[in-house]
């Protein structure tokens, strides 16, 4: 491997000579051995920087801090950068200083060289045309970059990925609920035998679920849509030109399409990510909300004799080859996990949220890298499952007739014509004798067949809901 | 001690003589002895359940099913109970049935006992005036009642608890903001010297913090103003009279003072406690910014020589005998366990509520137990801090000046004057010598003592946001 | 009510006159009312504290530099501690100084109070006999008696409570285990029929969980038995005689009847409580493993006619009224609301384990509170279940067979005599047509009645492990 | 991109030519695009499977179940797979099926098509030598293989890379204590000033966590050296050879060399991953301690003017251009972001752990792969902050001097010659003025300089436990 040197203000560094990276780069890539190559920085951060350096030289140039040749070399070095072109020149891990200042500096030295070589000038070259401090990192620290790069990476997976996949899922639920409305099914607490209700009753919950997790999420969307940039090193905004903070904020919003702007206390913005907190609790609850339903549909579906058994769920792999018809609800394991995940990296988020020390939180990259990790999972999740699984779900006709029948339930409905009494003694009888509550109440000349057909309707016991 | 017997469909039990309860409140007391008397079901549920009760009777009465003697007799007894003279009538502990069906029973007997014997009856009577399934629990179910319960307590814990004392600790932290908005100090990034901003900035980012936390809290109270009640048994709202669900609702609304609502999906409002996850995750995020406001509080206050000192507290209670002006930070240790508590608080809800299975979720007592604890910890710490803490904050004016004039980094200032590596020198033989920036400036002859008054003014670095 | 003045270097306090404790205790009441009434010191800590006070003097006794007249008072009240008789006189909540200094000070002023008075003093006397500081406190800092107090009483919670109650349930489902082995059932893997084994096998690997987790618990209490007592103020043990550590622990065995040691360094036992951090997982383990069992359980018994039902659990409370046979798995949900308590209390450890600064942690209170809790629950909860639910389980043979009867896996054992796509065959068109495999079989003609009968034999099929 | 076509029994898929992977692989990558390439399956778990289907194929032919011939490709193949040559013929997520299933298939599916090539087959024949479920997984089960993967990559990452990591940074820490022994310090309890102790002190309560949590995590090893392999599909054995538990897990030991034994109860070793709890346990107690020390390291080097500074760390990179002597600890803001997220792995690992149902857990990949991320970062980060960090720690003697000589807490030992009140004086004078005790007792002409010198003496109060 070949190297060249490059040098900062503690002397000399070898850097392998095809990479536009730098020293403080090099420095990191050497001093964090931690966790290996999956666990580097998000490339969505990398994105989130390239938007958010190219929108701060344009910023810098309109209020006259930097000239319009260096600021479009920025922007292109940038655009080259959102292209997927420069993803192998980020080489560093979650795990390195808590501020994320060597990302910040690692986009900084890669856009700098970038720019001075397409400017035509060579990576050996002692100056270079661009300077990746004074220059590229102008009018910014990383104190105020890396929470901005958190907010706009948060913020875009969260609307791009999470809630678009979630919403297909509750459509697909949504419909599944408008066509199972009148498939009545015995109902089910405590695990146990219950009064009856529909399927789509039971789906119409799921869809109630998450639109109350997407509304959740959406909450948090106010306070993620605040950016830090402006605030430098501490908040106050040093070495800020007048107006940057705003500008810099919509510059960056039309770039990303996000309605993102300043925010309204840098100090907030800097020493604590309660945003972070905020959109990680909301994905939290969707992680529990998704737990539920796809547990039930997992035992819904369970089976196909010994189990519950009231829906099909798709067959997306072989089961065994012995035995036809075992379908595991594979979709749901894989959804369960994830929620299980997300529960668990808004515990690490949390500690991380807790435990800034006054003008600066230094728990940043791990923050991020646990609130992208839960939003895309659970965005990949719901899709995964919406497609090979929730797609294809459909009533066991038979199953849910039969379990309906055989419910021991129904007799509530006998109670106004033959008393609580007699009903009572036609449950007992049924129970204790393996039978069903019309072979008991005919064995017991308490009502005729034709009673017992006119009198226990199940789809008359759905209730006042039904409609 | 005296006993009496009460019956139900498995037979007799032994009740204490003086007690109101019944059969099923007494087997539960028997075959739930776990965790002993601090664990009782919290009193927030029994009033709850008071203003539940007398609504849902109040409904019945004016949809005519259920007459109006008995109606007010079941209110008389609420009253009672809201008023306090039947809090030894609730014996059972929250590890119970997961449905909390036996405090819904307790307060059924509890109701129709009482009201039986204020209508001149005798505990004894075989016979009592009122039924506490007929009469009291009428239009109800455990499954709609105990998360309506939930709901009341959970909703009036916070608004009437946890929001206003957070302000007042908000307000007095804005304060202090304000009236330290001129007191320039030394900022710390990376728990390092950094930068200067304003004690007054520092205090507005915990002010901001206590904002967005607020804002949070207040999201979810949406969720949880919506009333499961008309659900009965599993959403469908069997046995319920026509606009009840409306109607009882409203009435909880009048008698509690809160808006409440009818849940728009009652298979929701049973089968899953989202809105309790969604309440308990913003509670976390709060707890998440006190934690770190406390401990910033804690450590600048700290010392009195060898720590940062910068603030002083009030002393609350003697230090040691020996040592004057030891003053223990006592209000931030309290705050941050009540934060560490709020945060397994909220993770012990998150394994509840993704735990239901099919029509019920049975999590329910030790779901609505960890949310009232964080509600109401979190609330009263805030007070207690508030009172005894943050009133008497005060900025220690010889430490804050003592350091912000030995920082090192007040040396940028003297870059445009002397340029960077003058203004390096100085500072590299301040640091090396460990002197002030003055001295190493005299001593290297790089500028004059009147220069140095003139160009080194930290008031001039507190940025662009100051104003 | 009465009051009575009492000083300390902060000035004068009104303490209720017929109280024994001090200004101290006073003003820690006035200064936290956070929690309220439940919220109390876990009274375990109380009593931890008299065999401490106890055990101190004792040991200042014998080293010479506390009088024995002065040491047998201090252990007579000591004694009327331990046996109750001053359980009103510790008002503290959990939610005070991190240390936990007030509820020692607490147990200094009542010992020193109560002994001035039985020695024949008056509470208003200025002087008393016994100091609170210097006699109570001797040799000792609420910063290794707090720790010391926490061993004491989470030692003594888990082998006094938790694990005795664990191997209470332990044993009865061994009992089951052994009684079960023959009783062949359908497996379920992934919520899906599979391959048989027995119901013993099952209750097996309960049992196995359980060891496992007590094994797990007893490997932490070698941690929990070393004491900080010794350390004083910040480990070094300045002002304690010459061989007091060792001496002091021992006493402390003695009292205690528990193998407790002095903690070979006190630094860490100050600074941190990794014990109580340790003690917190194996008790999460064990959270864990009965949260399998318990859902297990509440699912094989499920029914009793649309759920798995393969066992039946005792019937403890009136199920409905309409409902003969609905037993709801209350044991189960008490069981795993518990465990979603300690899951969460593990946590809250953990944030307050992870958050000691320098020579103190100051998460002391917060931090035993869980674990007693946790403790405590988890015991009790094992008492429980094991009492009213585990004790009575049994096999519902009727359904185990049928359930068996009906498994399509069972035609795995058809393929050594009919080869693998003949037995497929059958399984295909018992799937498909909803029959059972012998039905399947007879009808194409690929066996006969006998030959089914000689070669489908489930109990065959439970495999090399079965004896 | 060309393909091949793959059958299994549900019909044809296209599978990438050049890839050995089969139908079932090529299905899951289909149905699972969950979280993308930094969520594969971790390397680990492949090459803990490779020692598995070596194993078992040595012990199926052993047993006389698998020719010698077939045994020895397997072998061949899995020594490719263990030297790193097959590692993109593992393209699979995390997120698949919970039980690991189609891991386990990719693992047979890649052996066996390997091992035709290997013999001269073509990948385009129809038929193969080997065959992936017949012969590779003989004698296995993907509910058995699974588990056994997992205790092998767990206990391995843990016993090469966790514990001889923390061990390093533990003989450092423990280097270091020794040599501060005699550096004589200002004591910190509450964040306040207190009595003094050793800096050696100080860091022997690190090493004592260290070694605490070492052995805390050396306890688990035991369950999780317990193999579930011969389990088979429930825990039966269903189609092993005699002898093949125990046979398969030696050999297991002698290539994997570790000491790993066959499970004593192979129904909780499929059904509950406890041992994947208990060691995430006690990782999680190791991430406590290290926050403990990290964080203190952090604030015992922060300044270097205006913070604690009584030690320095390394400078591993340029602090900013401007100051120098600003040394970030970026060391303890990695360790303490990875404290963080093992912390929040284990919360994930428990919810995990506690959902499995019947005969398997089905969070299986869920588990290991938050295991192997906890026990890795944990290790990486002690290692990185060993060298970069802990080996450079020294004392700052001359800030420790200062803060010492300047604490007001050494005027206790003037008691014994001057009196409480006499010393109390001085002590009031010094706080109140900003004086040194020295200034104040000369000032209050108490005593002279010679009896200051004389009395004060800071190395005589680091108590009985100094030596």
């Amino acid at each position: 491997m070949e190297y060249r040197i490059e040098k900062d203000t503690m002397g000399e560094v070898q850097v392998p000579a095809d990479k536009y990276w730098g020293a403080q780069t090099q420095r990191s890539k050497m001093n964090f051995k931690i966790g290996g190559e999956s666990m580097h920085m998000p490339n969505e951060i990398i994105k989130a920087f390239a938007i958010l350096k190219k929108s701060a030289a344009e910023a810098n140039c309109q209020l006259g801090v930097l000239d319009k040749e260096k600021s479009d070399l920025i922007g292109q070095v940038c655009d080259e950068i959102l292209a997927g072109k420069l993803d192998d020149q980020f080489p560093l891990v979650v795990w390195q200083t808590g501020s994320g200042t060597q990302s910040n500096m690692n986009a900084n030295e890669v856009i700098a060289n970038r720019a001075h070589v397409i400017k035509g000038g060579n990576l050996m070259d002692a100056k270079k045309f661009i300077h990746p401090n004074d220059d590229v990192n102008k009018s910014q620290s990383s104190n105020d970059t890396f929470p901005t790069a958190m907010h706009i990476a948060g913020y875009k997976m969260i609307v791009e990925t999470t809630l678009p996949k979630v919403k297909m899922l509750r459509d697909t639920l949504n419909e599944k609920a408008v066509a199972f409305k009148d498939v009545v099914k015995i109902g089910r607490t405590h695990f146990m035998d219950a009064t009856p209700l529909t399927l789509g009753h039971e789906f119409s919950g799921y869809v109630a679920q998450l639109d109350f997790a997407m509304k959740a999420i959406n909450n948090t969307l106010t306070h993620l849509s605040e950016l830090a940039l402006g605030g430098t090193a501490v908040g106050t905004g040093l070495n800020t030109p007048k107006g940057y903070s705003e500008l810099v904020a919509s510059i960056i919003a039309k770039h990303s399409g996000l309605p993102l702007v300043t925010a309204q206390n840098k100090f907030e913005a800097l020493a604590a990510h309660d945003a972070i907190v905020e959109s990680s609790g909301a994905l939290k609850q969707l992680a529990v909300s998704l737990m539920k339903i796809a547990n039930d549909i997992r035992m819904l579906s369970s089976g196909p004799r010994s189990g519950i058994g009231e829906i099909t769920i798709p067959e997306n792999e072989p089961g065994s080859s012995i035995m036809p018809g075992k379908v595991n609800p594979t979709q749901c394991e894989a959804m369960t996990m994830v929620c299980a995940q997300a529960i668990g990296n808004d515990v690490a988020i949390s500690v991380g949220g807790m435990t800034g020390h006054f003008e600066l939180n230094v728990f940043k990259p791990m923050m991020i890298y646990n609130l992208l990790n839960s939003a895309r999972l659970l965005g990949d999740a719901c899709e995964s499952f919406n497609e090979h699984c929730a797609i294809g779900i459909e009533p066991n006709y038979p199953v849910i007739a039969d379990k309906l029948e055989k419910s021991l339930m129904l007799v509530t409905a006998l109670n106004p014509h033959i008393g609580y009494e007699n009903a009572a003694k036609i449950a007992k009888k049924a129970h204790k004798e393996g039978k069903t509550l019309r072979e008991a109440a005919l064995e017991l000349e308490l009502l005729t067949n034709e009673q017992f057909d006119e009198w226990v309707v199940p789809a008359d016991m759905v209730g006042s809901l039904k409609d």
